[in-house]
């Protein structure tokens, strides 16, 4: 059985090194949503102090104890972007399992019904509805600074089209 | 400017603290490549500590300091699977960026030539040829355990079939 050692215990993640020698981040799993109406994606624009950069994906987030994939996928819709949907899970991937076990599983969004936006206190975000074609033709340009769920849904949806 | 505290410093990644609030994780850059030849894509199977887990995935790697992504891409499919090719960018994504900067960048290979393979001595993997559709069923399915890199490739495939 190999020896794990904590080395940093946080709010998202925690540190932990095996045997010594794998340096592992342990960190909640999470989310994101695919939802898209009259031929354009939901997505949100916000800062992400990791990369110093601002971000487009699909919302996303992680997911809390006890609620399942599904539970934090409608909550995250509905704090993100102000929806509730119909929900069916597409697929699930680890992120980056060389270092890190966060799994994410994507959810596709239909029949999406305007509720009131109840975002977290911390987050600032903008909720943007881009065409399909656009944001596919930026993706692969480069020109999308994006997430890997955003990266597997937009190719989801170039595959339909 | 914000300011962020080392909390540890390790051979593959640190762990640092912005704003005494954001805990990100500093992480190099990662390649992967996505080989098919007829009608297999390529993939390597190996025992991943951090999810406790044996994962099929596209060959991949991280981009040693000095290294652009094209040569990282070039050394990792030489090294885990003993092919020269002719690469391609296909494209980029932050694998999480709500927590770490790594950025990973995806390689189409053609006309592969094999080579001599030559493994790090300390990762044990086992190369694997599997028919594009298993691969896509399995990965659709849930059957298979894999990265976001190898989700983006295997759905890139799968729009063109």
């Amino acid at each position: 059985m190999a020896e794990r050692r904590v080395l940093y215990r946080g709010k998202i993640l925690s540190l932990v090194l095996e045997d010594g020698r794998w340096e592992i981040v342990e960190h909640k799993d999470a989310v994101a949503v695919l939802a898209v109406e009259d031929g354009r994606v939901l997505m949100v624009e916000q800062y992400r102090p990791a990369i110093r950069r601002t971000t487009l994906e699909l919302p996303a987030g992680l997911i809390e104890p006890g609620e399942s994939p599904l539970e934090a996928a409608r909550r995250e819709l509905m704090e993100e972007a102000g929806f509730d949907a119909e929900l069916k899970a597409l697929f699930s991937f680890y992120s980056s399992p060389g270092f890190t076990d966060e799994r994410i599983t994507l959810f596709e969004a239909t029949r999406l019904t305007p509720k009131k936006r109840s975002p977290d206190p911390g987050e600032e975000l903008r909720v943007r509805w881009i065409p399909v074609e656009k944001v596919i033709q930026d993706f692969l340009s480069g020109a999308l600074v994006t997430s890997s769920p955003t990266a597997a849904g937009l190719l989801w949806l170039y595959r339909t089209r």
